[in-house]
């Protein structure tokens, strides 16, 4: 029986000040149109599997916010972190509490802030994918045609570019510089790496022993705790004393049998709000507004977003954040985006003391 | 028995999004220091005359706001104008006001929403003015020695520029640009309008006689009706027919009996975000900033203002005004406040439609 698993746990901090640690980006209606990317991703789930075969993974601090954005799905498949380990141990963690349900195979691991525009094409990829994951002792990744050549995400090599067909990963690539990025693109044999993954619990759990052991030795100690009433009060217990290492680190990078399936899903991490002003509709003028009114002049190729019902009047702007939300006001150039992740978390070390 | 009387109808549209048509400019605390303006200008007219003797006289619609602000001026003292007609009939109405109380004798106009830093010089200059006006036929101005060549005042000529003796006025000086500005600071003979005046109310009731006879005849028609309860209707009715013009050209650039006291007190007219950035204490990179918590880079000579308790992140900014506001956000160069006027104009007639 094939699950799927939507991590949730994220801080996005990148999306400050609209993301939030109370409200991470995940449960935020990003692209304005009435659904949170968590419920998008749900939604999205539901093409594939019944909500009974759908698991969020959640710090602990959020399973009452998945609960509330997704009423619908049952609460026992709220799974909780009891801490910030990363990856490697969420994931390591899915696969012991499947193992525990009676019938469940295989799963997928999904992204919760992700966005794709090409839904059914995912559906038929992810299917294809399970299809390919349950017949072979294959740890399997979804990647992405790249369409231009993108600096802000991983690359996957692969020796040649099939669509439809799944290949043998040969190497993964960090985040490029642009030259480089721009060669992956001409090479014709690199796709993104979308942090979608797709296996059998025991090929996983196979890789896990080989690659990772001590997250599975440090969260197996009482197996037959799973799927019990007792699992919270025991993963409190064990999870915080795992490592904090993402998969790609502490298994994909190091197995042998990692395979990917490329495919055109019209797919954004929305990791940036850089992506988000890629990803969305822009205006004559390239920027990107959301705001109930707004008079703009001399603004070009920026993102606007006002929370509520206020007017914006602003004027010779070109290439900026502007994000205005009840706490927070953001007014920073575009190109220096990746500032704000480490903006945040001095103003938050700086509340702490 | 001298009075004074404290304009507070205006608009303050320059100082949107601070200042609404809701709440103005003189209503607001706009220097951030627990006091609004009006209540500033309440506090330092009673250095000179008690409460009873205090009257401020603003649109209809604001006297709720004025009584709630000032909750020890006797309601009585609170004029409300029916209908905008600027200071021309406001000032003619305060005179007949005046009249109708008695034993009053003189009056002294002050804004609502100007600030001084040097209260005791104000104190001795309005008070020998109003000796002064009490026994010439004088129409009195308090105009300021000037400290730089601002471009956004008017000027008065005088003789010499003796501090302490009243003198005559040669002309009056529109809004000057830079080089005739700085001609004004050089020769020692031209100080600032301030919109401060000092007048018995027979002199400026004589001066109305001679030079706007309408705006007189147009309220006096039924001059028995100031100081009964029949007032308000009254006014109803007579008010709006006056018509609309200042009381500089009404009577000041007209009367030839005009003299002004030049004093140094420390004034501005806060006519705009950039006098309110003049005249307010700058950090080392020369930014006016009113916010709860703030981090700013590469940020200068930048007024930023923001409402309640908000974080504010700002990157790039330079010769920008920033205001944050309930229910609107302007970010604005400052060279171009100027607009900010029209803009908000522009903005409430799209409402109103």
């Amino acid at each position: 029986m094939r699950y799927i698993v939507i991590m949730a746990g994220g801080l996005g901090s990148r999306f400050w000040p609209s993301s939030t640690e109370q409200r991470p980006k995940q449960f935020l209606d990003i692209l304005g149109i009435g659904k949170t990317l968590l419920q998008m991703t749900y939604d999205r789930s539901l093409a594939i599997v019944p909500r009974e075969q759908i698991i969020v993974i959640t710090n602990k601090v959020y399973i009452d916010l998945v609960a509330e954005q997704l009423p619908e799905l049952p609460l026992e498949n709220i799974l909780g972190e009891p801490s910030r380990n990363n990856t490697g141990p969420c994931i390591a963690y899915a696969a012991l509490h499947l193992l525990s349900r009676k019938g469940a195979s295989s799963f997928a691991v999904l992204a919760s802030d992700h966005v794709m525009l090409k839904e059914n094409e995912f559906v038929i990829s992810i299917n294809k994918a399970f299809d390919y994951a349950e017949n072979h002792n294959a740890i399997l990744t979804l990647s992405i045609k790249p369409s231009r050549p993108d600096t802000g995400y991983g690359y996957i090599e692969v020796a040649d570019h099939d669509l439809h067909e799944v290949k043998k990963v040969l190497s993964f690539k960090e985040k490029p510089d642009l030259d480089k990025a721009k060669e992956y693109l001409q090479a014709g044999t690199f796709s993104w790496n979308s942090g979608i993954f797709i296996w059998s619990i025991d090929t996983l759990l196979k890789a896990f022993k080989n690659y990772s052991p001590n997250i599975l030795k440090t969260l197996s100690r009482n197996l037959e705790k799973f799927g019990t009433k007792e699992e919270e009060s025991y993963l409190e217990e064990v999870y915080p004393l795992t490592e904090n290492i993402s998969i790609d680190y502490a298994l994909l990078e190091k197995a042998d049998n990692v395979y990917t399936l490329t495919a055109d899903l019209g797919w954004s991490d929305l990791g940036t709000w850089n992506s988000l002003h890629d990803f969305l509709e822009k205006d004559e003028n390239l920027n990107v507004v959301q705001s109930a009114s707004q008079y703009l002049v001399d603004v070009q190729n920026s993102i606007i977003k006002v929370d509520g019902n206020k007017k914006v009047v602003i004027k010779g702007l070109e290439n900026f954040i502007v994000i205005d939300e009840k706490d927070a006001l953001l007014i920073y150039p575009k190109s220096d985006e990746q500032e704000i992740k480490g903006v945040v978390s001095m103003l938050s070390n700086q509340e702490k003391r």
